[in-house]
């Protein structure tokens, strides 16, 4: 196997840009994740896995594909975005938007504005544990492949295609598809989450926190729909939110 | 109103440790919030407060009773925990056990060994949304006083009770309340969480991500359950599986 001591050597920079820099990670079209869980999961779902940095010493799973090294610890511990790093880096191709299949929809989720990647990857962990057949961002949220968002993701990242687009790119899509857009929101025509019909395909719409929908994302939904809760609270976090709403149409399945 | 412009200032460092030292906020019985959002519904929940800081110029709503002081913004940079501090911190007492009422409950959620604060608070905050009656923290969870956990719950400090206590103590509330334990979690027995009866009362337990509940906790609990997923996504996030547990209960009533 490849060692690698020294720390000028190009894949750890490259690894290092990769955690830091959005445009680099789509002008190379890859992106870092980080720990032995994750690295299981990629082997498990067939991401294209490009190279691997063990620690000495560490006994873990390894792709068939893709560079792979050995380094000391202290080379891991200036590579790995974490405090305490669990001993493997790796990277991965972005997947090709051609994996996100529009056809025989019933739950898309979007999200606008969450600019938390952390929350965006708790989100699609829940998205992909209740089934829902791909995940939406649109207005500026955090990028998906930010480190955050992928180890927040606990493996969703390489189950449940993401797509990021502009907001006429989703009428578009909303067109082509039939799907109708559902916000959560509070206005005065705003529905009971458990009035919608859950086997009615749609696109959920989950606003940030603090701004909520935007009102071109409101614009464009053909209702609004509202969790209930007692009275002087006057919302939840927008991860509990997202993870709430599918649940009620997983439920149901 | 009183001014304050020394750094050295005895209220600042009472202030800077609440925030720091949880042996400290219990000698005390005082914890620190930080922000306006939350001076709101301390004030409109009626919290205890002793002392709030206010930025110079700067106008929020201000609580009839405690110590109120106006600072410079430097000054406020110094004591508030947060990178962007928003102009307001204070300090509030921590409600008393009494506040526990374990008459007629229906629905008490405890958290065992759950070490993030700020997945705490969003917790706490899901909790009082769904109309639980009160928290239980057993096994080291994070303190609910610590200033990220009172932040996340978003006021539910101050709407809904919490109690921490030992193993021992949860027998004897379980005990002389009556109340059956559930515990989410994985085992040959588990059972669906929707085919708990969402009248019955109960205490739903969830423990950390990484240890799920404690075998002494486990050996406590009446039945386990789990939220049905998808085949190859094991769990949630711990806030997420917490808040769909509470909802499939509050979504009944």
């Amino acid at each position: 196997m490849e060692r690698i001591t020294s720390r000028a050597n190009p894949l750890l920079g490259h690894m290092k840009k990769l955690i830091k820099d959005r445009s680099y990670r789509r002008e190379k079209g890859e992106f870092l994740c980080d720990g032995v869980k994750m690295l299981e999961e990629a082997i498990k779902w067939g991401a294209e896995i490009t190279a691997v940095l063990v620690s000495d010493g560490l006994d873990v799973p390894l792709p068939q594909k893709g560079r792979i090294a050995q380094v000391p610890p202290g080379v891991m511990e200036s590579v790995s975005p974490m405090k305490a790093p669990q001993g493997v880096v790796f990277t991965c191709k972005i997947p090709s938007q051609e994996r996100f299949d529009l056809q025989n929809v019933k739950t898309l989720l979007l999200l606008d504005g969450l600019q938390d990647p952390g929350n965006v990857g708790t989100i699609w962990r829940s998205a992909s544990a209740f089934g829902t057949d791909g995940l939406l961002l649109t207005g500026h949220s955090a990028d998906p492949y930010n480190w955050k968002a992928v180890r927040a993701s606990m493996g969703a990242v390489f189950r449940l295609p993401v797509m990021e687009l502009e907001y006429t790119d989703l009428k578009a899509l909303c067109d082509q598809t039939g799907l109708p857009l559902f916000g959560t929101a509070l206005r005065d025509d705003t529905e009971d989450l458990r009035s919608i019909d859950p086997a009615q395909p749609c696109i959920l719409a989950v606003g940030s926190e603090g701004r909520g929908l935007s009102s071109e994302l409101l614009s464009l939904c053909e209702k609004t729909v509202k969790i209930p809760m007692e009275s002087g609270c006057e919302s939840l976090n927008a991860a509990m939110a997202a993870t709430v709403a599918l649940w009620e149409r997983y439920r149901f399945q």
